[in-house]
């Protein structure tokens, strides 16, 4: 049983039996929770956050604390950010309607969203969520290659479906994987001796597994990664790390499934899309989170003829998916991270964070590795440099001292021993050394 | 293989050969979504109609053409409704966040949901659609009882996840269905000779269903039904039709997912929930599409008991689900239900449609039948009322008609004879006659 992703899946170093150590406004929160919404809702924190109002990469809390926002990309171009919520008022106050009528802003927004892709990604569904966007390329996947074995990194998350679940091996220790999954180990930068050794590794990995799979009888679908590999622990590489791999499966007749979801919409700086860092031509791309800084939009673009069986097959109809509040929150995203240059802004104060964060580790031995491509940055903590043995609990005590400090983030890995640093994109350059601050403190506070 | 329902499958008499007729705006509408969209995206109408603002149970087209809407149940409380439209302003303005951290809101949201059921269900799990509730509950109700085995009614259709749509019958021709799944006829209140009769006929197919999953070692999960049984053909019955069926399960450990997507959250005018018209304590209610106007909100509710082998043995977490957001615009339309008395509205107008109707059948011999409960009401139309045989061409020619008379409906059942009347519950009196007007025209241009 893995130890599961803490991002993700625990969350969460809030117990049952903190509540006693809470104050009563936030004990009765606590505990109506757990009464009404059962035990599948985690908190983050040891002592949860109550937040109730945010703006750029800052966020407040009900006593009015002022909190650093370093881990929430859903609110991608920063909290409540005016552009979407006037755009949003605007298409709610006129229409909100689904796509069995006409409404020329969803095939606008599409244009739009295809014109940031390399031009054989041409058609786009859209759905509410990421997971929806997986479910629907597993299967798509699934029907034009007619294989059914996926292949997936052994920390992978890409959603909460029954059939995504089943493809999300952070979840193993609570689900049943699909029979024909092949799980396979990201290409840890950290461990092997250089992202190209690592991305070699990576290569032999998927080799393998195809061949099982081509033994096996079960037929390769393909392969489902996200670029950055979030969940296993960041691991961005250099440019180009896993183009290799993705050769293999399209050489052995099988899609690639580039899922978007963490890496897209302009957040490793370098490119739009994360796949594009490493010179990738998907079959399939899925979106989510950033999507609509909130709103619930998401959506699945394939090259014609890898949708084509199934949508031809089938009607595919998704309620709320495109309808054009949806459309109108997703429009001003794209249109604000290019008006204000967020792209350029999250290349910059990433490799500023990442520098300064390498100069931090000067004085913190127990710092191993910071990584990262723009506004993704993994900081790994370890036992020590020389066996790079993960700290996972050093890593959830910075986490607290961090959250004491107002500086919000979680962790990932297999060892939940990385902290993830994913801010909104609105994040300034004042905001660097208060992370940087906060984190020396913390890490000294707890003789680290 | 199924014909496919209309309504939420095929839509859509659009066929791509009828582009050329139509003007030049929506010709270039309708090649732009096809390229790309791809051929799942269906229209309504061999002349689609292009919305582009609504208020109440009226929209306006591109044109400024006024239609009656007559369909749509997403915006449940009326087009545009401005608490609604406010409420989402007034949050989004705020925050956006997810459940990670402490919110009032989305716990003030739960307590009122339960208050509207029995005191049993007492547990609420925030997804994005009802798919996603679907999808939740099939895998809770299959933790809790051991069982793999749902029975659902042959032209369900309960959404568009890969488990869920194996367990949609309607699509039986183009997906595989679940190699568990159990399929009954639906109590077809028309052709059996009472409600009772049609009852009886419901519980005697369950038996038998829950015999051959008893049989075959697959153990039973249970039934999943819309008691509205919407995309079946609208089968309302009398009060308390289904309520042996649903004992029958129990008795068999089975639970019971009431898909409360179409019935629910007043639409019946009787009862708050279309189980409630049955006098059923279901084990698992799922909802979705009226929940939040058109927001992407849905939730499952469930027994405490039913709910703890799933939420107790993992974590799920759903980033858009139970947002802020959403949560406001799911309390605006619950506060809107109640404060414009929209229940007692529903059954009011609702009985005052299916009278007119009902008159309207005099004239009308190929009107076979009127039925429904509240704001949902099935008007199928036969070859004759001997045989009640079922008039797809007709059906299919009147909705072209109500569009061309700007009255927006579509049609459901198995052979799509039914006219699915479902409007928004904010349609007034005065929008009674306008459909019986519109539809004796149409009848009457038909040579019906």
């Amino acid at each position: 049983m893995t130890t599961g992703n803490a991002s993700i899946l625990d969350g969460n170093s809030f117990k049952a039996a903190d509540a006693a150590a809470l104050d009563d406004r936030r004990r009765a929160l606590v505990e109506r929770r757990q009464h009404r919404l059962g035990a599948a809702y985690r908190l983050f924190y040891r002592d949860p956050v109550e937040l109730v109002r945010g703006r750029g990469a800052h966020a407040w809390d009900a006593d009015g604390n002022e909190y650093l926002d370093l881990y929430n990309n859903v609110p991608s171009v920063g909290h409540a950010h005016p552009a979407v919520v006037d755009a949003v008022h605007r298409q709610m106050s006129l229409l909100n309607t689904h796509t069995r009528y006409l409404h020329g802003a969803v095939l606008d927004y599409a244009d739009d969203l295809v014109s940031t892709m390399p031009a054989a990604l041409e058609q786009v569904m859209f759905v509410c969520t990421g997971s929806e966007a997986n479910d629907l390329a597993l299967r798509v996947g699934r029907e034009y290659t007619g294989g059914r074995a996926w292949i997936a990194t052994s920390e992978a998350y890409h959603g909460n479906t029954a059939l995504v679940s089943a493809h999300s091996p952070s979840l193993s220790g609570a689900e049943a994987m699909d029979p024909a999954l092949r799980v396979v180990d990201p290409p840890d930068t950290y461990r092997y001796v250089s992202s190209e050794a690592a991305g070699a590794a990576f290569s032999a990995a998927v080799a393998e597994a195809i061949a099982d799979i081509e033994r096996s009888g079960d037929g390769l679908a393909g392969l489902i990664a996200d670029s950055s590999f979030s969940s296993d622990g960041i691991y961005t590489g250099e440019r180009g790390m896993i183009a290799d791999a993705v050769d293999l499966v399209h050489a052995h007749g099988g899609v690639f499934v580039a899922d978007e979801v963490q890496p897209g919409f302009a957040r490793t700086g370098e490119d739009f899309w994360g796949f594009q860092r490493h010179g990738l031509v998907p079959d399939i791309v899925t979106t989510g989170k950033p999507m609509g800084n909130g709103f619930p939009i998401a959506a699945m673009i394939a090259r014609r003829e890898v949708l084509e069986p199934f949508s031809t097959a089938r009607p595919y109809f998704n309620t709320f998916g495109g309808n054009p509040v949806a459309i109108a929150a997703a429009q001003a995203v794209l249109d604000t991270i290019r008006g204000e240059g967020l792209q350029a802004h999250a290349l910059e104060m990433g490799e500023a964070m990442r520098t300064a964060l390498r100069d931090l580790a000067d004085a913190h031995p127990r710092i191993g590795d910071v990584r990262g491509a723009g506004l993704y940055t993994g900081l790994e903590l370890v036992e020590d440099r020389e066996t790079k043995a993960p700290d996972t609990a050093l890593a959830l005590a910075v986490l607290e001292e961090l959250r004491e400090r107002r500086v919000l983030t979680s962790v990932c890995g297999p060892s939940n021993s990385v902290l993830k640093l994913r801010p909104p994109l609105a994040i300034s350059a004042a905001d660097v050394p208060r992370l940087v601050d906060a984190l020396d403190d913390s890490l000294t506070a707890l003789g680290a």
